[in-house]
């Protein structure tokens, strides 16, 4: 693997898209800040990387709090320049009108919106002055469509697509691709492998492709990544070949 | 004017298309309580709905406050039954992505979405037991569509037009009707129309149709109100025959 | 009613839509003309309108053929000035797509969009000269979304909205109001109602509301004809308050 | 190069799109069938994939020809199995609706969506059999918005939008990715390039990368090929860094 001299962050590298990011980033040759609530729980993912021959930074981070994404970003850039932030925070609930508590609101909110704010236009602070960058969200269903009981969750996923799609028209033009990549279908996790029966049926045992795999949301990001500044993304969607939708 | 034994409630009563709301919904016999962030600046509105003969009940009431709220909404129902609430606060602001402060952008998520949250939520929890009412929220152009200094209005926009979306599919069935009338232009105010050569060009002086008059907007809340429940719509746009778009 | 000295073209005059949407302008006073396929079938919408006291000109009328269509609608316009102009044609058909033939997928195209494009044009030609008017076009769920089976009849409609958009942006500022009014449900017919129970299970026997009557699409029709022109909707979509969206 | 035991059929294989498309799949190893309406123009291309190793067979090909149509797809599956199915023919017109004539009107629709959806029809016949296949659609950002003077054009993109959006309902889940590529710019042509100044201003002279060149379309085709069933995009649309949407 050659190394090289970009940093690449990403903010809520959890247990399954997060670290498939982290993974696919680091193998391509980019240092990894990788930052999620728990810092502890990166230690498997720090491993595995670094037995790849790949180089990880790993950190405790409350996306929600903007010292903490600040600190994180100029941290990464510090140590190389800073070429790409993703965004990857989550906070799917279901709740129904009545049951959504203000905190529970206000909470999503500040998790899958305010955090994507606050690191996008940090991301773009550090990239500016350079001339560039990319700056990647992701995006779900229910960025695009509101339903019973998602209130809360589709109101922060709207208002998150709102803050990259206002970013990309301003800052492409000065050189910064700002994507929106929206999985719409769910993801292949430990927990709904275990239900998998239950929630896809029998065909979904025999068929694993039913299920998006997290490392297809990194490759996509990849793609992404790939693209010549004469042909730039802002939105695409990404789903499995089965999906309903 | 034939009064009737329900009440309407305006969230954002302000100078030019809140106070519009008010007076048709007053003038068609409903007792409206209309709330603004300073409450003492509704008197003119009281008296010039008084004097028509209407029913009004004026109360400050900051919309982020969730108490405030709920009392504002509880009262208006103890007065008699609340069939509609109209969420009409404002808070437009551009500013480039850098210059978009933590503050400014909690602010006006605050006012623009989690205040229509607030507002919807607490809306339904009195309607849902009587079996029926009406829940209209204000959009803009913003609702649809990010653009370059939009980043902080447009996300708050989009995060509410979700709220709005996912209360209808929820309580649509419910016989509650949930809609979202989408202000597709400028609005015809004082400050707007002191300026309007400037910004239109001399054709805006002598045409007044090419900016939207805020009674307009009532006459459109107006129309939905009447839709029969065979018949409703969720989302309509509107905007003065001039505009581009 | 006091009589109008002005003509309303409705293209489709079926047994349902159609039919109510020509007896809510006989009965504003308009004098209709009412085209369909077969015009010997508009014999008991013409005797219903007249024992009203309406005024109606019932007319075989393909509308795929331009010089039908545009002898229609210019006879309309030598009767009295014509102020709107209605396209409803239907034509919704659900095919594999291997089993879409090449007829079929014309032929919906024609009837659907082919021959609204026509009519719009040809209205605009008697309407512009005048300085104003109206011509409205009735959409369905498969103008906004593509489904398996639906590549004929989603294509036309989807082709008929850009149509109505494109000249809604060139023709509104030019004072014709274009709109686009979206049934995003099945609508009440006979043959719907002998099936209801079996479509939508016994509840909709018991609640008639959870079909759309054909007379609440003339409602939203004339709600479209009385805006003022400082506050026009393009596009509006309507649904009964107890369907799934 | 490998070459692989596999076809690609390009129809609508233009000067510049569609000929980037073709020598990218024939570096990829694929043999390719490239169809354009006038043969003989083909030449060129044909020389310089053969002069690069690559395998290409030329046709004259109408693609509003139903049977043309077929006998391409059909030949292309008999030299080797047909894997990917691109269409890319173009109809951009600008005219106001009343010059909009019938003939243009019809002759856009079937060259921008008819034979797309011939096309696709037929590419799904082979492919449905065999499991598996990739028919990828091209798009314009009339695809998704009509404005002044777009009726025709904006109506067959919006029209074969719909085809393909109903066919990936449809075929995705029987394993055959359809996609639909927006190009949201000009490209870069001869013809722009020797307007690019009066067009876009003296930065477009010294900025190339303010056009799309058509390479960077193919690149995107390729990255759409490119995707595991696991997650698969319909829709993606893409522009250079400096245009304005």
């Amino acid at each position: 693997m050659q190394q090289r001299n970009a940093t690449v962050a990403v903010i809520g590298a959890g247990d399954y898209i997060g670290a498939e990011i982290v993974k696919k980033f680091a193998s391509e040759g980019f240092t990894v800040f990788a930052g999620r609530r728990n810092g502890d729980k990166l230690a498997p993912l720090v491993a595995e990387v670094e037995a790849a021959g790949g180089r990880i930074v790993a950190r405790s981070l409350d996306a929600r709090n903007e010292a903490e994404t600040t600190a994180f970003l100029n941290d990464a850039d510090k140590h190389a320049p800073l070429e790409v932030v993703i965004f990857n925070v989550g906070a799917n609930v279901n709740f129904p009108i009545l049951e959504t508590t203000d905190r529970v609101f206000r909470k999503v909110w500040e998790m899958a919106c305010w955090a994507g704010f606050v690191a996008g236009r940090e991301a773009a602070r550090l990239m500016l002055p350079r001339g560039g960058g990319k700056i990647f969200f992701t995006g779900a269903t229910a960025s695009l469509r509101g339903g019973s009981g998602y209130a809360a969750f589709a109101s922060a996923k709207f208002g998150l697509r709102a803050v990259a799609q206002s970013m990309a028209r301003e800052l492409m033009p000065q050189n910064i691709h700002v994507a929106h990549l929206i999985i719409d279908s769910g993801v292949d996790t430990a927990w709904v492998r275990e239900r998998r029966a239950q929630i896809w049926g029998k065909e979904a045992l025999d068929n694993p492709d039913l299920l998006m795999p997290p490392a297809s949301v990194a490759s996509a990001y990849w793609q992404l990544y790939q693209q010549p500044r004469t042909a730039w993304t802002f939105e695409m969607e990404i789903r499995p070949f089965g999906e309903k939708w």
